[in-house]
């Protein structure tokens, strides 16, 4: 019998993706959705691409409608989630699509997002290396309470901890230019997110060190053994409806050749189903990655600049947030990691 | 009576858009284009929106058809404007769109083009500052022979220069990631940019210090003043047929403040028709500026990186390409420096 | 001295259109920008593509902000410019780019907008043919009340009425299937109108009938002698910030073959500016007209089918509204008609 | 132990997307992918977003290397399946996703393609409703031989069948405006599907009858019932990657009412799993089935231009060309039909 399903906020793009995912997933049953100006609304009014669950009905966002499932998704506004999570049973999976419980730092929450503090949770990014050789994913077996990483985080956390870890990247000074598509920022009404402001035009944003997955990137590299990392960030928005090229630069360490850097990157990720080194010289595209679970990074270093240039391709909707979502959930309750996973992207 | 121009390679987007401006410039009267495959074809079915030009037919690419013009526009391949350059009188003002003649070291030439030098000419980018203090605008009055930059290198060097110039910024280690439309890779037919592979994605090329641009921005930077620099430079091509979004930055020197690097770049460019520098804490998007022979630019500081961040916006065709030629054009020939050239942008 | 000029409700799509337009027109100074919500706002931070009119501030719409001007342009939500209307002087050229002052009949008005009727203006459509061999631009000599077209209208009428006029295409059961980019449909907050909704999708809008535009079509095509004309007409909207691509069908009279009609349609236009119909068995795209108040049109029959088929492109902010309200204005002020009007689109 | 497959012109869009679908399906294992300029390139390299079939390498497209496997998918260039298909043995299920085998009429084969003529195949359009009441589907059963439909064939098909089947539309003088995204023109390299042509614009092509499309829909039309139909067909390239938007138009039968017609197409399609029709008043956008063998439709009628406006929306990869191949093969080898076939799509 498969686990029984409730999602909260489903109505919007993050949830959306959610249902997409679980609808294929061998083991997952979809219940109940819950919605805040949606509810009371049919699911295939607001999610006409998800043909396959035209049999749901979004309710309201109550801790009453949320318990008796055996995992809860929450894809709540940030700042919102720490409430509900504390009216849910223990032995509840909970997973957390917001920031609500991501960082570890109270100090950084404050500084970044402000209000009340609901501590951390176990973190979803199973294939981030730990100093101590651990591969991240181990703490989520078990796990009853998921923090989903930041779809940003993601892609600039797994393109920068393999080579911080190995000893052959300098952990501070690093940057990273990202282009992003609009869907991460949401269903949210706001004029720049228009598409006659996007259509055919790049938009910067959270500019000069104030975007709130800093913190996250910079605890993440730590655990990968970083000691005082530091990140120059900038998003760039672009009319793709779905995707993030990450742009990454690190000073290399003395001695270090493109070979053994790309080398090391390739054996860090040698047994992960969903992170794929492209050989040398070669660099992806987001294209190759819309719908899929699937993290595709490119590893070069440009000697005269004295820098590594990682480029790393994912889908926000899918390995940067729901389907990083699914793969914790697989690992906290025991199934296989990439059970009812998509690996190939949808392209052209 | 205006000057006669004549437009090699006419027929590719960098050549449509030196129409464009043309056409509508006073002093200006385009008399021959020519073109290779397209010989003998009416402009109006190559350029269907240059409807103002609809009584002009390419010609073959002789130094015969370019003779007897005041000035002669270069918008052909890499490599194939030295041979062509050096049959033209020496009054006559020629402006190469092209890179044979950006580049002032041979050795430079031979590791990022190959082929024969063929020497450098007065550079095209007028507010490039100088170390003595003077506007490099000036060398191009009287010129005879003009290089137009490249369009990724005008973005990134008006965003360094004035911070390199002024001290404010270290001259080594910068980076420089673009967002960029397929326009500046011309209309050649290749696979990567086509429609289907484009849209919706972001693709990354010339990764790890291979673009030839990136000795140029150099030049330019020691120009300004820089020693030695060096820079992480890696262009992305997202879909939006024009425009580039570049993403900045450099290590600032001790002591440096967001205010005191911002209100050098106001400065800088305070008495420039072409240049703006938004005010602190905005920064621009690349529909601001299409159509137009606008640089924006965003000048922020992330203290805890230690970086500045430097946005610029502009059209890549226009202040990047055929805008440049015309206002380098308008300086040699002692005509108003705006004469003729769009300020405001086609938006949205 | 040129004409002064105040423009309500500057801060959306059209009134930005507008401005971009008398920014470059000879005979204009804009000296008064109005809006609501954005009233106080520098117009640099609304429309920051327009850097040429940096010096403006947006006022309250109101009476008093408008009077004392040669021109007002009304660029208001449908239904709030004739209360407006009535407050200013007789012999202030007043040009209305909403739908209040566009239709002849009350009833459709009460049918397609509903409300208060403020009755018709002398209609901005210059090149429309009458039925009595006039062309519809006379009634605008001398005007001071113009109601501007709707800018899917212009496109239907300008590629219907050649050939209803001339007797070449028979009037009822007409087609057109629109291609549109969502700027049309102005500045507000709605969620299909997102980049993330519209971006890699086609989206329909006012299927079946219901479209506004719909009677205002009808009343041009009566103007061109049409008897009791009939249209089904559909728009999509397409993800690009503008342009209009209508695929008009009609009935052909009998006998009429696709010389015949085609020869017609480059007869009617051969004499105007901004109206190009294209060499037989050649049809315009979008590009050809972005930023510039063209239309182009391309004529064909199907004779298996018994149709023909025209195509019309033209921006809609352009030719479809800013573009059409300065056309306007120049015959109204006895200006030569295509003074200040860009004719050459920016493309790629 | 699954059916082995082999996929000639596996490089291309369709074949990459017949790759996609089948690397899904659980009764399916392909085995070898033919290529063109391709032969000996790694699978991986030309499709990236393929990564579960990183172990297959492109061979050439021979006979010998088609042999041997229980399905053959052809996804060639027309004109050139029919000599492949000649050499491959009887008891072998081959689908021809080109044009070669679709047509039953020799004479119209001669007229819009031309070359030699092949003869039809069974026709995969298994919703496709017979005049005699049957479903099309049945003809598939046991089939060795399939013709897969042409994308936008499937489109006006499915969207006017049914009208015209129960009688409530006319089947002669319709209409269909499609707005298709340019993966279905194919990884072709010419100049209009260049992506610095398409962005921004719409493009209209093979106007006025010409398009190779038209006797394949009147063939279906007439299966379904129509007499002598006849549809003036104009399809428009968009911005976006993949998606096909029919709208389509067909005079109504004498008293029929909206509902009446809404009513037919509801019951049609009732039992279909993938052509769905919308709530009254609905109408679908591309977006909802990207990725998915799934047809939309929205069905109104406008009364006063007495015609009924048909929306169908589907992925021109997926259900007009890869799902309708892998739907027939289902059939064809008594495989539930909806097997290893997605319902959902990607959005946004």
């Amino acid at each position: 019998m498969p686990y029984s399903v409730a999602i909260a906020g489903a109505s919007g793009y993050a949830g959306g993706e959610v249902l997409r995912l679980m609808a294929r997933h061998p083991e997952l049953e979809v219940r109940t959705v819950t919605a805040h100006s949606n509810a009371g609304a049919a699911l295939i009014d607001v999610h006409p691409h998800l043909r396959s669950l035209a049999h749901l009905t979004f309710v309201e966002t109550t801790p009453e409608n949320l318990r008796g499932h055996d995992i809860v998704v929450l894809a709540l506004p940030h700042g919102t989630s720490g409430a509900i999570a504390a009216e849910l049973d223990d032995d509840v999976l909970v997973l957390d699509c917001g920031a609500d419980h991501r960082l570890t730092s109270e100090a950084d929450w404050a500084r970044y997002y402000g209000g009340d503090y609901h501590g951390s949770w176990s973190y979803g990014l199973p294939e981030l290396p730990h100093a101590d050789g651990s591969r991240h994913g181990d703490v989520l077996t078990g796990a009853r309470r998921v923090a989903v990483p930041g779809c940003n985080v993601t892609a600039v956390s797994l393109g920068l901890a393999p080579g911080i870890h190995a000893g052959l990247l300098r952990d501070s000074d690093l940057t990273a230019a990202l282009a992003v598509g609009p869907s991460g920022a949401g269903r949210a009404l706001k004029t720049n997110l228009l598409a006659s402001e996007l259509l055919g035009s790049a938009q910067p944003y959270a500019v000069g060190g104030v975007h709130r997955h800093i913190p996250e990137i910079l605890q993440n590299l730590r655990l990968a053994g970083a000691e005082s990392p530091t990140i120059s960030f900038t998003p760039v928005l672009v009319p793709m409806a779905r995707g993030i090229l990450a742009t990454i630069t690190a000073r290399v360490a003395d001695g270090v050749t493109a070979e053994q850097l790309h080398a090391e990157y390739v054996a860090r990720y040698a047994d992960e189903a969903f992170v794929h080194v492209l050989p040398a010289g070669r660099y992806p595209s987001t294209a190759e990655t819309v719908g899929a679970n699937t993290a595709l990074i490119g590893v070069g270093l440009d000697a005269d600049a004295g820098r590594a240039v990682i480029i790393v391709a994912l889908d926000n909707l899918v390995k940067g947030t729901a389907g990083a979502a699914v793969q914790s959930l697989n690992i906290a309750l025991g199934l296989p990691e990439t059970l009812g996973l998509p690996i190939d992207g949808v392209a052209p």
